[in-house]
């Protein structure tokens, strides 16, 4: 993904890869995260990549599709990040009713001219 | 709200503050903003203070009541900002059923030592 497309062009492409990645090779987000990058999961406090992808890989169910209903991002400062924040359904393997999630990332710019996930913050979206 | 305060703690914070206005002087939410402020409404993209506050004081209702279910926070880099990602549920007066919605927050040290809102997106959560 180069930083320079459209703003809402890039986040709708980082969206669609992350999730198509999480739903088919999950240990594959290793690459969109960096040891400085935090991830809050449904209030748990995770930090690094190593331990973001031990969390995500080891989540107690094996298959899931994520379907987006929203993206909605904005510019985060003068280090050209990117505020990314996604609404949608989380069907889980053998499961009739799809959960509802939200999720937010911060984007920060590589030296390879692409994004990876400097803040990730995930909740559910229980009644 | 002091910047030296525990982040989960300005976190919790500045919603409480935040919510409490919305719901009882919205126009107040002008001292929460800058020029520089970003707001993304249910896809609808507004800069500065002023055309966020008139967005928000001309909502199709005049009366509601936030109930917030959960706050996560992580600062969000070196310039000691602040990123709150808020769930929670809206209730419309005269409305028997709320309506779930997601929120979140950059939040930037302001000169006086407190915060300001840079970046704010919101979503209600449809099925």
């Amino acid at each position: 993904m180069a930083a320079q497309m459209d703003p809402d062009a890039v986040a709708k492409a980082f969206v669609e890869h992350y999730y198509s990645t999480f739903d088919t090779n999950r240990g594959g987000l290793a690459n969109l995260y960096q040891d400085s990058s935090m991830l809050t999961f449904e209030g748990q406090k995770i930090q690094g990549v190593q331990s973001i992808v031990s969390k995500l890989t080891s989540l107690p169910f094996q298959q899931c599709q994520h379907h987006i209903s929203t993206v909605d991002c904005q510019p985060s400062g003068p280090a050209s990040g990117m505020l990314v924040f996604v609404s949608g359904n989380l069907l889980l393997a053998g499961e009739q009713h799809p959960l509802k999630f939200s999720q937010m990332f911060h984007l920060m710019p590589s030296p390879q001219g692409s994004f990876y996930v400097q803040n990730d913050i995930f909740r559910l979206n229980y009644a």
